[in-house]
């Protein structure tokens, strides 16, 4: 096996990995970002009034889709795309052709690490995706593939090698990623710890997965980052990405890949509004005691063998045992269904790396 | 719910921990823990030849037990004791009369944190004991109860209480504890990496406990502690702190309590010798996988509601399914029972804190 501490990766990926940006404004935030991320491709996902021109800084690559964009393109399919929420960002999951997304949002930066070097998010994240995880038992030093790590005593050989990693999951310096009574509770608080690893989420395990700072293997686990439906004329909003993450991380322990949590940092920049947070959230704070039992306690079919069929299969469940909770669920639980025949539409089956769009982007 | 943040641990308890050392050799390294460990009582577990006198630093307030006081102690309940391994240290943990052991090997040196200040690794050991462990989801801000963090977005109310912490081990700097192959293939590697993290292992993942820096809380988790048969007379040496982090961990799964793992770190001085340790461990290596198969699909019946229970259970289970490994898992599963026979002889209910010893100590 290759020594993944070796592996220069971000030269590597720059033809496989496409960066997502959801947005509503001009994206200046790309300038501090353009050491590391010009030789790459964007996909820019406009979220709200696509009569709005955003501006990108000059130099960047990229193709901007906005609402009209996505109509056009799904068609009668579009009503799985949230409006009005950056949950819209998972569109450009689906139009991507590239192995790797990386997806930030618009208000992160490039954090300094504690010798107060400006990290490289990106490269990190390719790092964490490139080398192994260690889903089934736990590793006291951490990621055991980093440079001056390794497994220890009792770690057991069989598992070693470890198995595809899926899901890098990024951390924010500055601003921490509270809930609106967390927000309320504790306005002044500011994370300045850097914590120096990168850990495999065990199998069997839930976390709360945040769409800022997230990078995955689009051909493994692609279809899995359905980000719901949320925004204008849902009842919840800022649990797009935890939904993503819950049906991602029990698809991943089905199919048997890992989901790593840790570096890279960014600078998160500016709170959201708690009070806006709190209409979004509330029913979803209260939803999500339900959810979580939901999702500890899914089953996934041994002929399950594609994420595609897990998905359906969730989708069904979602459907049988949290529309009782509320009628959200089942009109979720449609639009799982919709956004896959969507996936499949726009990634035809052994193709999805040279096949065209229906449509082509706006820019 | 008091904030953990804020307690000042080392002053309280005082009069409610013992610290366990485990050693063949006068116990000069104390002199750098002095600062640490002077106001706690020490119980020093002499492995090997009980005619060799143990020189203790000056001002520490101790009693130690050699071979003949373990033997005098138990009678014939001592062969569940290791002789000639620092397995014989749990024997320690059954005369504390205390509600909390930290354990330490004596070649574990004060380590320094990144700003060049010693770290006081036993406070640290009492916060992460003192305040709740969080097995059900993962946070993936770490230890939600520090200073300067909490429960991220997505993370359930209904969850935020915590569970009892009934483990902290903690890390080492310098030399890591890697088995005996990994320390002949990097014979030079060594731990600069200080990760600023304490986080909950969790429920129903499997970790490699090691010894060497290691409290827990007595009372809730004590009778699981138990290092096994290791060392003179046995097939295997250097799985002691392994069996009892996978008996331990198995039953804090099943009664809800936690175990965290991460700061702090100590400084391991010295590797020892890789020659030596293939052959105690090479065995080990061997059985090891089929023994995290075991653990990880132990289930423990609702009637196990005590540790005693649950780890006769457990015992049963090593006879009924690893007995057919080898025959040392026989003669393990009878110590097992042995060693709870004498924790309860040696700790009647409900008199554990202030029943006497039927012997005292040699000092």
């Amino acid at each position: 096996m290759a020594d993944p501490a070796t592996i220069s990766p971000a030269t590597l990926l720059k033809d496989e990995l496409d960066i997502v940006i959801p947005t509503i404004r001009n994206l200046d935030f790309l300038e501090m970002w353009r050491p590391f991320f010009q030789p790459y491709h964007l996909i820019i996902v406009q979220d709200g009034d696509p009569s709005k021109a955003i501006k990108v800084p000059e130099g960047f690559d990229y193709e901007l889709y906005n609402r009209n964009d996505i109509n056009r393109i799904l068609g009668p399919k579009a009503s799985c795309i949230s409006f009005k929420d950056s949950a819209c960002r998972c569109f450009g999951y689906m139009v991507s052709k590239k192995k790797y997304i990386y997806t930030i949002d618009d208000d992160c930066f490039v954090a300094k690490d504690p010798s107060g070097k400006d990290i490289n998010a990106l490269e990190q994240h390719i790092k964490n995706l490139l080398s192994p995880s260690t889903p089934f038992f736990f590793n006291t030093l951490y990621d055991p593939y980093r440079a001056g790590a390794d497994f220890v005593r009792g770690y057991p050989f069989s598992l070693r090698e470890g198995v595809p990693t899926a899901v890098s999951h990024g951390l924010w310096l500055n601003i921490p990623d509270y809930d609106a009574p967390t927000q309320l509770v504790k306005p002044l608080e500011r994370n300045t710890r850097y914590v120096d690893a990168v850990m495999t989420i065990p199998k069997g395990t839930l976390f709360p997965m945040c769409g800022m700072n997230l990078a995955f293997d689009r051909e493994l686990i692609g279809p899995a980052m359905y980000f719901g439906l949320m925004g204008d004329g849902q009842p919840i909003g800022r649990y797009d990405d935890m939904w993503a993450g819950w049906c991602t991380k029990v698809i991943c322990d089905h199919l048997g890949w890992g989901v790593k949590t840790g570096l890279p940092y960014i600078w998160h920049s500016k709170a959201s509004n708690p009070f806006v947070n709190l209409r979004k959230e509330y029913k979803g704070i209260y939803w999500q005691e339900e959810l979580i039992p939901f999702f500890q306690s899914v089953t996934l079919p041994k002929d399950c063998t594609s994420v595609q069929k897990c998905y359906i299969e969730i989708a069904n469940q979602v459907k049988a045992k949290l529309g009782k909770v509320d009628d959200y669920f089942n009109k979720l639980a449609d639009a799982m269904v919709t956004w896959i025949e969507a996936w499949d539409e726009l990634n035809p089956s052994g193709a999805s790396k040279s096949s065209d769009l229906p449509n082509g982007p706006s820019k």
